[in-house]
């Protein structure tokens, strides 16, 4: 396969993570990423370490937001329906990092081209802009793969980033690493949009659900009928918490008695407040992960059959519980039995998102080179099970 | 995608199970079946329920044969080689079943219309013919995919029969079950061929090394670079032991002391002799067995990282052994870990074999039209990794 150029949207955690471990794939040149306040492309490929030593730990928007200046007003990303091309997004409506709550200076704050928070523009090869994501699109005829790694607080905002492109004419792959239900249909809803333009959407491919749906397609095969998939993942994440904030605040969404919306107008005084109570340890049940319409549309059996829960220890780099996938099927002969698929616990969930989530890239590449457009999930893209 | 028809070379037990277990799965009509006596075309579909029943137990070519009639005189499969559509096989040069001892006519015995031995002929549905394989690609035209359930006692049957459909011009989709790693190199010495002719051959489609070596490649995602992949089987066979003698004489070749040529040339008591001596039970290591090239030319690691055994029980259908593929790796962040995918006993190496083979044929045909010619393995058809 010829070379694929890339663009990152968002230099959180997950963003910058996927940078770096592109250094160690064969054939992926990153040329683009960008943050809320800044943008930097170079189509002969960018200097990543540069660019990571300088945003380390040096996000743009930081954890000092309110909810008010998240939820306050009209909706952060408003800009961007219709016709967002004749409107330009202002800093706040245009962007989010994943470096925590988002849009942090509310109204439209300046930006800081120097030291804390300052994100991509403390980078020599980032410019400030007010329109990073208008930016990107403008020069994505030369981009093959955008990578999404934003977050979605807002259930539309990966959709309509999706929609964005489409209006421009982009044609390549698009990949974000989600984890809720709802917004796959929100992406289905456009497909049509999306295969117009040319666009193959690769949704949900971090390590869950995009990794552990790959396992459960894979060991679903010994079986003629899947009954059942347990997806049960551990997260340790004591030094990548700063920078995983913002997955953070996503997985608090899924605990008993909060959704999204009530977890997207906490402050991160309520957010630390609700992690001491849980002594470092959240606990998840039942969560509507996106795994479970995912392997339905991949016909390996109902959405209602997946269950995924799981554990997060933020005061600890070790997980707290292991990895484990399991498939439990008929197969052709009448037996009954369960594949399992499990990740070391030394395997950090940084390294579980980001090698899927490039491998999944590429695999979009590669349907997007042979005319396969639309709305795909990871386990679309296995062997045609 | 649309429905896909597609054939089967060989009713032995690989054969006649993925011809049952494709009735489970969406999407695939079984329109043609051979063995080395019959052929039974019906391109609205075959009855496989009749074909089954019929062919159960009662295989084209028997265990009596001698060495002599499986390795005298010419090679079986001479009359492959070069212009095969002007020189009519016989039927002991067109084809061996994988039932066991192929050929056992000998120096071409008459064919059986009834009874035991009588394979596909049985059928209402089959027809006797000298040049079963021939048959099936006169009909090619309207056949998307092919899978080879034969023997490969001969390194370069299954490479010699590709090269026969690609003289026809075939344009579809091979998929075949061999577990050999230097048969690999004779299909790439004719993927030019193959290629030309518009087919996308997938080799090493059943359980090991097709599943198994999926099940590596994925969890090589943790991983920036692989360090050791270990695939370790059991295979429980009492009750399918007569269906698949032609399986366990190749698994003899992977013995201490046995190569193909001496496995080739045993006679059924020589085999039963070995088995006896060893109680039931076979125990293989650092097997060559297409798992090493088929991960090294998916990029996964270097084929000598690549270590494959098992434990074969032909007296029990319990499994002597867990199935696992264990995986080892470094990750991004300099940790290392051995993620690991494991097969519950209780799913036969027939139901491993067959739900794999069929989902990696359905790649196949997906990869056949998007225009993707030549020789691929298993683990190059999972997500770009």
């Amino acid at each position: 396969m010829d070379d694929i150029r890339f663009a990152v949207l968002g230099t959180g955690g997950i963003g910058r993570r996927t940078l770096e471990v592109s250094q160690h794939k064969d054939g992926l040149t990153a040329v683009a990423a960008c943050d809320r306040n800044g943008v930097a492309i170079d189509h002969d490929g960018l200097d990543v370490d540069e660019l990571l030593e300088t945003t380390e730990g040096n996000i743009a928007s930081g954890p000092q937001s309110s909810p008010d200046q998240l939820s306050g007003g009209e909706p952060r990303d408003s800009g961007l329906d219709g016709a967002s091309d004749s409107t330009p997004a202002t800093p706040t409506d245009d962007f989010a990092s994943d470096g925590g709550a988002a849009a942090v200076e509310g109204g439209g704050g300046g930006v800081k081209q120097h030291g804390e928070q300052a994100g991509i523009v403390a980078s020599e090869q980032g410019d400030p802009t007010e329109t990073p994501i208008d930016d990107i699109i403008a020069e994505s005829d030369a981009i093959d793969a955008v990578l999404l790694a934003l977050p979605n607080l807002e259930h539309d905002f990966i959709p309509r980033v999706a929609e964005r492109f489409a209006e421009a004419d982009y044609e390549g792959v698009m990949v974000d690493v989600l984890k809720r239900s709802r917004v796959i249909g929100m992406l289905d809803n456009r497909e049509e949009k999306l295969k117009e333009s040319g666009i193959t959407f690769v949704c949900g491919a971090g390590a869950t659900p995009g990794f552990l749906t790959g396992a459960a397609a894979l060991a679903a095969q010994s079986f003629v009928e899947v009954e059942e998939v347990e997806i049960w993942w551990g997260v340790g994440l004591k030094s990548g918490y700063e920078d995983n904030r913002g997955t953070v605040r996503e997985d608090i969404a899924h605990l008993d008695g909060y959704d999204i919306e009530t977890a997207r107008e906490m402050s991160e005084d309520e957010i630390e407040a609700l992690i001491d109570e849980h002594d470092g340890v959240l606990e998840f049940h039942d969560m509507e992960h996106a795994d479970d319409v995912l392997l339905e549309r991949a016909g390996i059996c109902d959405a209602e059959d997946v269950h995924v829960g799981g554990v997060l220890d933020v005061r600890s780099d070790e997980k707290p519980t292991t990895t484990t996938v399991s498939v439990t099927g008929t197969t052709f002969d009448g037996e009954t039995g369960t594949n399992t698929f499990e990740l070391d616990d030394a395997t950090s969930m940084e390294a579980n998102v980001n090698g899927p989530a490039l491998g999944y890239l590429k695999a979009g590449v590669r349907n997007n080179r042979a005319g396969h457009y639309g709305v795909f999930g990871p386990a679309d893209l296995m062997p045609g099970f």
